[in-house]
């Protein structure tokens, strides 16, 4: 089950498909065991870079048995739903398949600091005993949620353990939480995501750990361990190293084509198609994909 | 099947649930008979308003399955999805248990024309042989589509029968497309959404009816009727009788909750409650429908 | 000088420009006067409807001195501004030359309860002496000030003295602000917007009355005074008289050339133009605003 | 004046204010000066980075009066503005003075491709006899521009000499752009912005520059220079050293007072503060910014 003290890399997994949109359940198992390979701590399944709302119901219940199945750390899974009967339904089912916890996103409608404590002290019910996951996350949802209003939330939902923070800017949030969490209040795990572009600085100020889904994920982990040893400057080189890639990834809308394409030339996966509709990359694209890993190569070969 | 010749009123239907929040399939029926009785020529299930994205997958189908079986009227059934492959799921669901056809609304993230154009190209391929309703509701999708835009949809994909028309302000979009129409355009059906807010001017030029779930759903099938019959005098007379609640009905966010309370009111389903999560009404405002609704009794009485 | 005892209608001034789009001095004379004769008891000028954004400095500044000094009543003028040096510079120069009030919206950047109360505790010390109206516009602004926010901000900022209401659906708030007045914090003046849609519950919810700019703005005196008697079916039929065209007007992008064109034909301003860019109207849009006229004199004819 | 040849490095200028919210005229001076030392080909003032929604009239006409009577390139000038009678007031004020050309932005209510092409042909006429520079910002506009709508303005707008390409992803634009001049259609100035996240893979695909202000303008000239030399490996290890600071930079609604943090402690501006309301800088941000710069000049020294 998952919990306050849950660290270093929920890897963000993204969902496979054949090049003709079909569910390839068989590479989820060859994914599952690339991130555990590559330093994961704990998987996310369902979220946003996952193609979640692509999937019918069945879909995404194979593939949460799929990696729970294969995974030896524990799962989170996106249960973000507009009605809390449907989130119910979606949250009990993975539980009793093996998930570890869920995550939850606020609906857009939700604004000031009250609609958002009462959305979550009612989301906490509909997921009853499951742990969960308060996914804060701006620029997609449009919903700014102040440290004061999340630690509002940890004091009222017990089974709140983790803050996904994708906040940006978000490293003053960070700071404040555990400021407050020195000064007595329940301190949660906190994940950072935002394609890990911030995560040295998110490391210092004291998040846990990346929740995020770069195609080289062996960089948060590295970055992770480096910042835990308290060698913020070995974190620093090798996030230097990857960075040309992580911010060529952090396109929106391209983002997820960009990572697929990535993780399919590693073998992660047999194939990069997005399910329909999603981008196609361009010749040129792949092209200065290959220009960016081939330097990323040089870069860690020089960091040994 | 639906097709371009499509008129009247196709109402669109809340989901009745019980006040514990369970989906309350006996009310499904009172509900389709009270439609029919109240004028409607066609039924549209899991719109925006039908709380659609509250129910299951299993749900979902045994509405339309209920309705289906009740109503002898032609059926639309909304299939907006973030991925094909569950539009095309859902719209074959719902065509093999006797829909009329499909209704599609876009993305927010396809902005130009020709994005707009492939998008609706593809979603046709995904639908196959339903006929379906373009649902151009900028409001809430972000999406203006030009006219030339929906001429150019209309022109690709023959199986484009009908424009849900919920543009705001809209009103020379209708005359521009059936200006089009006049001057050999293939003719669409269109029928007008935003609550019946502009249903006389919507009919003056050039509308086949009205798509949208006002509470006294007699008022749109006595407007048309009106209309159609050439006496616009006497469409505004109705119009401006029910046009105090049709307002008050157009909260955005409190709405379906003052339509559902009414429906309720009025015997057509068992229970007002919207699914959480969802607004209740206040005893305020509950007495603002009442004195609403008795000064429209009192209005209608002295039209005869 | 503004105060928290403001109330009746404080009507929203358009700004008169000639067709080739200079600044109309002369009609900005005609139109006070004609504001005042249909019973306004204070005026707002440079608001969003004021076409605000398109005018110079200068020109701002001449309209507010040349409604000043026609009018004997308060005139309040808005000065939001994405930076307070300006809107220090806006409300002194219109304080100096008589205006009683300035009105203040939040920028779209300020979202949590802290963020929105310290920009209005800043806002306050950029204006200085000035009394201000506290604009909530969320449709348009994006921001959601919760009741228990006014009050924090009324509570803070003494010189606050009025809310311009424009939440939609607002109702409630009315409510929950009355009720706190009466349970001792300090009662400002309600004003209402929203093309006075729903003047008639805001009233019977405890507004002051009306600050919206309806092309015949007697509607809003009348149903002030009406409910101020207590007589709320008087105050009801004077607004179902006029709603149809209240409606029509409402619609956005073209509400206010609609506005423009009535306030033209009435005699209040020499022309109707928008200054560019605008919409025109088509002789469609024309023909169906005559229309609406004609049936609301009789409506109007009717009611005695 | 500004044609269609420009190139290198626009530097997109700060506004320089003193500790107490003063425009600082001095150091507009010295800031002029540090940005021609730095490599600039041309500069920009008043854009969205340039405060420039915080000044009066005056002060922005004070501050382009500075500028270019001090620099000896050319210099654009932001005129957006929401009327075109104030746009060809501040247009006319700014070239008479000897600004180069003019920027102009779409407001966010044009969205179907006519209605693009509609504004900037009315625009065009606004601004008269100046040569101006097409502003494509999606992310802050909300406005989605074509390529193909791009190419239609250019064609029918003589005077649009310059495309401000700040789409996000927007390399394909670049690339569907230079193939439409290669094949015909007149070519304009591409000068991309986003901070220059992109610029190596912007000037790959047939950019000519960049139009941006991040605080070590360097940066940019040398890339621009590498690229056009052929040297992309050089173009990658200069960007690649600066990266991991423009990605600091990057950070909406804070990397401004990092860029200016940064060009006060350079001595480019006298103080960096920005006008009020905006973000302070936490003392563990400057920590950070102070890391991030010593490990770039470490990076930087090993370049060579």
């Amino acid at each position: 089950m998952l919990d306050e003290t849950a660290k270093g890399v929920f890897t963000i997994a993204v969902t496979p498909f054949t090049s003709d949109g079909a569910l390839d359940l068989d590479s989820v198992d060859r994914m599952t065991d690339f991130y555990l390979e590559k330093g994961a701590t704990g998987l996310t399944v369902l979220g946003m870079m996952g193609e979640a709302g692509k999937l019918t119901a069945e879909e995404s219940l194979s593939v949460v048995k799929r990696v729970v199945a294969r995974a030896d750390v524990p799962v989170v899974v996106g249960v973000s739903s507009p009605g809390f009967a449907s989130m119910t339904a979606l949250s009990d089912s993975v539980m009793e398949v093996g998930a570890a916890g869920v995550m939850i996103a606020p609906p857009g409608s939700v604004r000031t600091d009250d609609q958002i404590v009462t959305y979550y002290q009612n989301a906490a019910k509909a997921v009853g005993d499951a742990p969960w996951v308060l996914q804060d996350f701006p620029l997609v949802t449009g919903v700014q949620i102040a440290p004061k209003v999340i630690l509002k939330i940890v004091e009222e939902c017990p089974k709140c353990v983790m803050l996904k923070h994708e906040d940006w800017p978000g490293l003053e949030k960070i700071s404040a939480l555990r400021k407050a969490s020195d000064e007595g209040a329940r301190r949660i795990s906190i994940l950072c995501g935002n394609g890990a572009l911030f995560l040295p600085e998110e490391m210092a100020r004291g998040a846990d750990g990346a929740m995020t889904g770069f195609a080289y994920p062996e960089m948060m982990a590295q970055i992770v361990e480096a910042a835990n040893a308290g060698d913020m400057d070995r974190a620093r080189d090798i996030f230097d190293a990857y960075l040309p890639m992580v911010r060529y990834e952090s396109q929106p809308g391209l983002g997820l084509a960009i990572r697929k394409y990535t993780l399919a030339k590693r073998g992660a996966i047999a194939d990069g198609a997005l399910r329909a509709p999603g981008p196609k990359l361009s010749a040129a694209t792949i092209a200065e994909i290959e220009a960016l890993a081939t330097r990323q190569e040089r870069a860690l070969a020089r960091l040994g």
